[in-house]
């Protein structure tokens, strides 16, 4: 049994922790509010690989009052990560390990930074769910993790004891879950998925099936995903055409639906553009390449995330 | 006295036509349909440089029965084009010039190919006009004319007798008209404005004052507008940055309004995207230079386009 804090109740959080209680483990919830209505009514996530019901769920909203756990599960938006400096340093020590189960690239820097001797996994969802409301989960589609281990040097760490333990929990409570040996080249690899679908999601106001039957977004996908593989290069990591190709027809065959970033989008929540689009482009540049589309998609985004919280 | 004939009656020929006319030129309108109610009711524009009033105007729905003029006006969008290569033999002959107040590139060459003893003209309208009806136009700011000569070797023409008389000609009936020695470098320096202002006026539903007050969308339009500039270099033309900053800056102090492609896809036009986007990125790709952010923009509108074409 592993004692686990999972930071975020959302669809990620609210899922994965779920199936990790529901197997055994001692698993504390932190919310952001709310949790003594949570507690009353229990965790509940209705899910293509089997529901959850909790009725009894340890939900926290003081990080003061979650016990010292072995591993600590960030599952926030990216978006609310200004709260890790805070948040991190009451929940892990130097033994823990941290888990950002986050979109793009700069989850697991922020992580280190703030707790700078704990070991730090991240987290890859592929998976479709989505919040109903407090403590109500819906998992729509997908839900494989792949697990790896943050390098501050960039470096590939390999299969981790850190990575396997999680690994083992996962798999043992339901998940498909895999270890890769290499974060930066695995993150680069979903990227080539989130960077065309979710911000055109939002531009072009459509659906993956939509995208993918025409036949300029079709091109205008691929090269996206182009520029991520050229991006990854800049990293030192190769994906090859292949991979893309691949991309493009699982995504052709696989059932519509609304990314996470125009789900964030159509319910007023801020976009993930630092994690999913900015630090991607920064670290292309940085490394003397360039994304240009994917820098011209971020700021068409970035225009409409704005107007969107001005509330127009 | 010039006979002019005027190939189209909208926001462009109804206004630029109506003033040659009222200026005592012989002008003959051609239109798709409906002249005889325009017989009937004239031609009316409404105008921030004085309004036109023509109870008589000469309209005709076949082309056979315009009679031999000076010079052809082309005032159709360019997404009209395939119509040229009938129309244009049937009223210009070898002494004929034949002027295409179009938007971006590559009417010029759809002329000459339809009657290549002519001599082709450009002219670039400044202007921001619509049609309200049948001999109904409201021109409502700006509209400036530059006129230039076509070579087919893409070299620059100087200023031509054919373009002094049409300067000459415009300049008499009251329209504020420029003569340029290079239509190449005339054409691309209008798509310094076009191609960022029409497209994200598009994709983004946003009026071109937000564009600018908005720090992501503003730094996507001056790289759309550096863009620009590289395809202009790619075919020897040279665009300075200070004409770039000009044209931030002017677009910046002036009224907002929607763009003639906002205008067109708000009323189910379909957009000039072959002139304005998909020409000039061909040209600089075939000469050995690429615009990818005008490419990737020219794929968002291409997609939106063929949406509203199926009516969804």
């Amino acid at each position: 049994m592993t004692r686990y804090a999972v930071v975020g109740m959302g669809a990620v959080g609210g899922l994965y922790g779920g199936r990790l209680a529901a197997a055994g483990h001692a698993v504390h919830f932190l919310v952001r509010s709310g949790a003594s209505a949570i507690r009353a009514t229990g965790l509940h996530v209705t899910s293509v690989d089997g529901d959850i019901v909790l009725d009894e769920v340890q939900v926290h909203d003081h990080v003061e009052e979650v016990p010292a756990v072995d591993v600590v599960i960030v599952a926030i938006k990216t978006t609310a990560n200004w709260a890790l400096a805070e948040l991190l340093p009451a929940l892990a020590g130097p033994d823990s390990t941290v888990v950002m189960f986050q979109n793009g690239l700069g989850a697991e820097e922020q992580a280190l930074a703030a707790v700078p001797a704990a070991t730090v996994l991240g987290g890859l969802c592929f998976v479709c769910s989505l919040q109903r409301g407090p403590g109500r989960i819906e998992h729509v589609d997908y839900g494989a993790v792949t697990v790896a281990e943050h390098r501050s040097d960039g470096t590939p760490a390999g299969i981790t004891p850190a990575v396997e333990r999680l690994v083992d929990d996962l798999g043992g409570a339901g998940v498909r879950t895999s270890a890769a040996p290499d974060l930066v080249l695995a993150r680069w690899k979903k990227l080539v998925w989130n960077v065309p679908y979710n911000g055109l999601s939002v531009v072009l106001d459509a659906g993956t099936d939509e995208l993918m039957a025409d036949l300029s977004a079709r091109a205008l996908v691929h090269a996206l995903m182009q520029e991520v593989q050229t991006g990854a290069a800049s990293q030192g990591r190769t994906i090859p055409d292949a991979f893309v190709e691949q991309m493009l027809a699982d995504t052709e065959a696989m059932t519509p639906y609304r990314t996470s970033m125009k789900l964030d989008f159509d319910q007023g929540r801020p976009l993930e553009l630092d994690a999913i689009y900015r630090e991607p482009v920064e670290r292309a540049v940085a490394a003397g390449s360039a994304m240009p589309r994917v820098e011209a998609l971020a700021h068409a985004l970035a225009f409409l995330d704005a107007r969107r919280a001005l509330g127009r």
